[in-house]
């Protein structure tokens, strides 16, 4: 049997403008991949009637299923609603149960008077099924056409998703029968990929048609993801899982984790697994590493706080870091993070202690210290481990990759200690 | 005459399952943009032969500028360089400007020894012009057809904008003579996008066809984009302004900034034309607004530092919230964002501080304290001001909407008190 394809169209003139940065299709194709149907081709048009138009043309001829999100707001660039009511041959109608939502929504939970522009979202092309949308006033639409599904969905990321996960994807589970798709995916840190590409050279040499290898290199660490399709779910699955014990295999000198997962989380796994805690102190990365400790759920388990010393006079205070050494040494130095480590290890009372401190541009360079110099120091109770890194890039990848090599080190050090 | 407009295809199977976001092509229109050059289509295909073959095809009927980013690592799911070699009737042959390049970056830089797959990434087609990529190994690859200009440049964002910026983009400036695009934008907050519509319906009614109005809602702020293109400068920019300063006029009451920056630059930039100071104490953001803080340039000017008390223990600990109000009206309180700004207002001696606790989900909640639930609190060395929220959205937007809204109170107490 055939494989069942969707296309995804995002409509709007920000994404032609790069004034926005289109996070609905990657999360729309995840949502696909795990029901089994693949993702064609993705397209961005501009709020113009014409490309619009040739987008659903051209999609069609491409794609069982076409979504499309974006352009369905109550303002006058958003021209998606009447385009798909005149492509789908209809007229507008008042729907009374959208109707009924958005006056819900502005008498009871946004407590203002609702204005002509917010009943209009009720409007629909009679050609369409309504798509109720909890989390917002406009309504998803689905049309059919010649066995082909086409569901139109607002821009706005918590919106289509909830459109997505309540009515599209049980509707497309139960119309197709997409057999299975899987993957499975390993996070390395610490080689390159051309390197890690000649490790597994024979094992991906030997690798059966229909399992896939894929390489993705990001910020000092390359996630490696197989995936296979098929029919037969359990034999999909058997197949997956040997190859990837193999890889596994293959690469466990420098695995993180044998999960799609980023490092933060990798590492709070572990945490959590040994029941044991984490602070840090952070300089150049701001409270970067904080933030990436706390913005998975369950964190409170394991991270119990930071001090961001942006200032000199903030380490001096709170950290303990003598006055002397910033004044010689300076603040980026071995024994200026030491101190740093070891002061909100005590202060937090926790197992481990990460800080950092360096120069992430594009200011602050010195002859000695230029952009790009950053000490890390990982402490535990015996221990202080620490690192120079020297990177050559802009601020923000600075700080990621800053804050990635922190947090694998003190992976590194849970991993030495369990 | 006709606008010039470009393609962006990009490459990769992870963009079709969703694994990674495509951040390159919003950062390419950006740019071309600048220079008069308008994007047409988006297009993102997976790593196969005949999907990219297609692509090219139709996107050369769309634009006269093929932009093409991905596929070109040394792996061997990397395919988009023999295709284009045979798309463009060329034969492979080594680069020797590029083998030295590789050369010396694995003998200088990595300090490794090169294998052959790296010395691989000097070959290119014959047919192409080499594009230098200094930040990385492999090159850019220029071609033209019958007028049509395709660039192929590597998907890792930082070698990619290396590529254009000192490659193509002079490169495109000097071939099409392209007239100039101008955007102007304000960022607005505290007003719905329909409101605001409805609040400026005069203005935008009254807009030349040449000038094109956009809402871009985000986080509870919504920007609004004036769009102008022509082919005298001079012109241009005058209508431009004309309209943006009656936009700016319209909406005075929900300005946060005449520029396009996001809140935390705006606020920033009040600061430092105060010569002030802040500082955060957040629990349930943890270091999220710390971050937004000091990830632009120059942000030591202005910001000094941070305690993220996640832990209970650090607010008693570090910030002086009493033990007694913990176990009564609890961390997430009125009270105890209160004593958390005055607290780190003082020890980091700053102009203005921010504390804010909540409940961001999914776990955490109480029957009287909801999911969602977040008090903030602004100081300064007269007042503190707070203000409660709910929001209702995933731990991760829970997070954004609570920094934006944190941030806008002390843009609010910054310009009250200027």
């Amino acid at each position: 049997m055939n494989k069942t394809y969707a296309s995804i169209i995002t409509i709007g003139d920000e994404l032609l403008i790069g004034q926005v940065v289109d996070t609905n299709s990657s999360w729309i194709a995840q949502e696909l991949n795990k029901i089994g149907i693949g993702v064609k081709h993705r397209v961005a048009v501009g709020d113009n009637w014409d490309d619009i138009w040739e987008a659903l043309d051209e999609e069609t001829k491409k794609a069982s299923i076409i979504l499309i999100t974006g352009g369905l707001g109550p303002t006058a660039d958003d021209i998606t609603k009447p385009l798909l009511c005149k492509y789908f041959n209809g007229k507008m109608i008042v729907d009374q149960p959208t109707l009924d939502h958005v006056t819900h929504i502005f008498n009871h939970i946004l407590k203002r008077t609702m204005i002509e522009r917010n009943a209009k979202q009720a409007e629909v092309p009679d050609t369409c099924t309504v798509l109720k949308n909890e989390r917002g006033t406009a309504p998803g639409m689905l049309f059919e056409r010649a066995g082909k599904i086409f569901v139109a969905m607002p821009g706005v990321p918590h919106e289509m998703k909830w459109i997505m996960s309540n009515h599209v994807l049980p509707l497309l589970l139960k119309r197709f029968n997409t057999g299975f798709i899987a993957h499975k995916t390993l996070l390395t840190a610490g080689i390159g990929e051309s390197f890690l590409a000649e490790l597994i050279k024979d094992f991906e040499e030997a690798l059966p048609s229909e399992v896939k290898l894929a390489y993705l290199p990001n910020y000092g660490m390359v996630r490696l993801r197989l995936t296979s399709w098929g029919m037969d779910q359990n034999n999909l699955n058997n197949i997956l899982d040997n190859h990837f014990n193999l890889l596994k295999n293959n690469v466990k000198d420098y695995l993180v984790i044998d999960e799609d997962l980023p490092m933060e989380a990798a590492v709070g796994k572990l945490l959590k697994a040994n029941n044991q805690t984490v602070a840090t102190a952070e300089s150049c990365t701001g409270g970067y590493i904080a933030h990436l400790l706390s913005v998975h759920p369950g964190s409170s388990s394991f991270f119990t706080g930071t001090v961001v010393s942006y200032a000199n006079i903030i380490k001096e205070r709170m950290l303990g870091v003598p006055h002397e050494m910033l004044m010689t040494v300076g603040a980026v130095s071995e024994e200026t993070v030491i101190q740093m480590a070891k002061s909100v290890r005590e202060i937090m009372q926790t197992d481990y202690a990460i800080a950092v401190s360096g120069i992430m541009g594009p200011d602050g360079a010195t002859e000695e210290k230029p952009v790009g110099l950053v000490w890390v120091a990982v402490a535990n109770k015996n221990q202080v481990i620490t690192k120079s890194f020297h990177f050559r890039f802009d601020r923000r990848r600075n700080i990621e990759l800053t804050a990635t090599n922190a947090l694998n080190m003190l992976r590194g050090v849970i991993v030495d200690n369990s």
